[in-house]
């Protein structure tokens, strides 16, 4: 059953993906109702067609503009730097930005051939001068390469008379003490604030 | 963005996959070499088509008859009756069955509407007799359904002169006594053997 099989390897390329979960799959795609499975194929032909980075901010959009760049109801003067687009959806969930984005697609990783250029910094930086923006948030995630690129970022905004601003690192809401790990501890404490 | 968002409603229905899982793999999906998406797609839109099932014995097969019964290697004197195709990859693995299949594809399970008829029983019995089969092993789950499954074929088969037999149930190899359930422990010490 060589065409099963190939699907199972394909599948199981897919993140967070095993080679048990992708024989579920498989097995689950040929038993289920043929149209789902037909849509699914359009689906995965026509999406990278369809769906291109936002002219603005990067993020993915169906347009030249992203849902959010094109809105008129945004701030246009804070920007929220994320590593990927996914992120753009937890902070919206949260309520507390509305201003616009600007996605990196990754973070600065000179091994892996990904420099400013790649993360589309440029750009970024020539919309804060033409959109008179006036903070930056610094959302990558608090890991080496996200702080790296975070500082990275803060240093070439020095000179520009911006507020930039990175998110709090600390010990989740709704965490136990006794299971956080030292260094989030550690920030923790260091960020503190008066109450 | 309405695609994306429905992708990822599609992919969350595949099994095992949440609605977590099906973001993550979305945008993946967008970040991935392109071949490999239209590849994937192009895959699912086949794969109905030419898979089918066995005429013997409904095991999934790319031709009229399955890899299985197609083989001049197995032996056609005993039969294996397992509930879905994805049992048959792992009866194989043991390299303890030397004989040939029949996927029932499911339980008996009339609320569902699935009786003898869907598990192409009939179809099975005819083929006991005209290949003067010896031996049937039900290899069913070791569930209620699975268990009644299994009675209900035995019942049938009670008059032909067969050896009808049941995989065995108990406690896994490498498992734990203090881990197992009561009714694998009960089921373990029933079929206890001398040694």
């Amino acid at each position: 059953m060589q065409r099963l099989e190939q699907l199972i390897v394909q599948l199981s390329r897919l993140p967070g993906i095993g080679k048990k979960s992708a024989s579920r799959i498989a097995y689950w795609l040929l038993e289920t109702d043929r149209n789902f499975v037909s849509g699914l194929s359009t689906q995965l032909g026509e999406i990278r067609r369809h769906i291109v980075r936002c002219r603005e901010c990067r993020n993915y959009a169906e347009a030249d503009l992203c849902s959010i760049c094109d809105s008129p109801q945004r701030e246009r003067n804070s920007i929220c730097v994320v590593e990927h687009s996914r992120d753009i959806a937890i902070i919206e969930s949260t309520g507390e930005f509305r201003g616009v984005y600007h996605v990196l697609h990754g973070v600065l990783s000179p091994l892996d051939g990904v420099g400013p250029e790649e993360l589309g910094l440029a750009g970024m930086y020539a919309r804060i001068k033409k959109q008179n923006i006036k903070e930056v948030i610094i959302a990558t995630n608090p890991t080496l390469e996200g702080d790296s690129t975070a500082l990275y970022i803060t240093k070439q905004l020095a000179d520009e008379g911006l507020r930039v601003s990175r998110i709090a690192t600390g010990i989740p809401v709704g965490g136990d003490m006794e299971y956080a790990d030292r260094l989030s501890v550690a920030r923790a404490l260091k960020a503190r604030q008066t109450i």
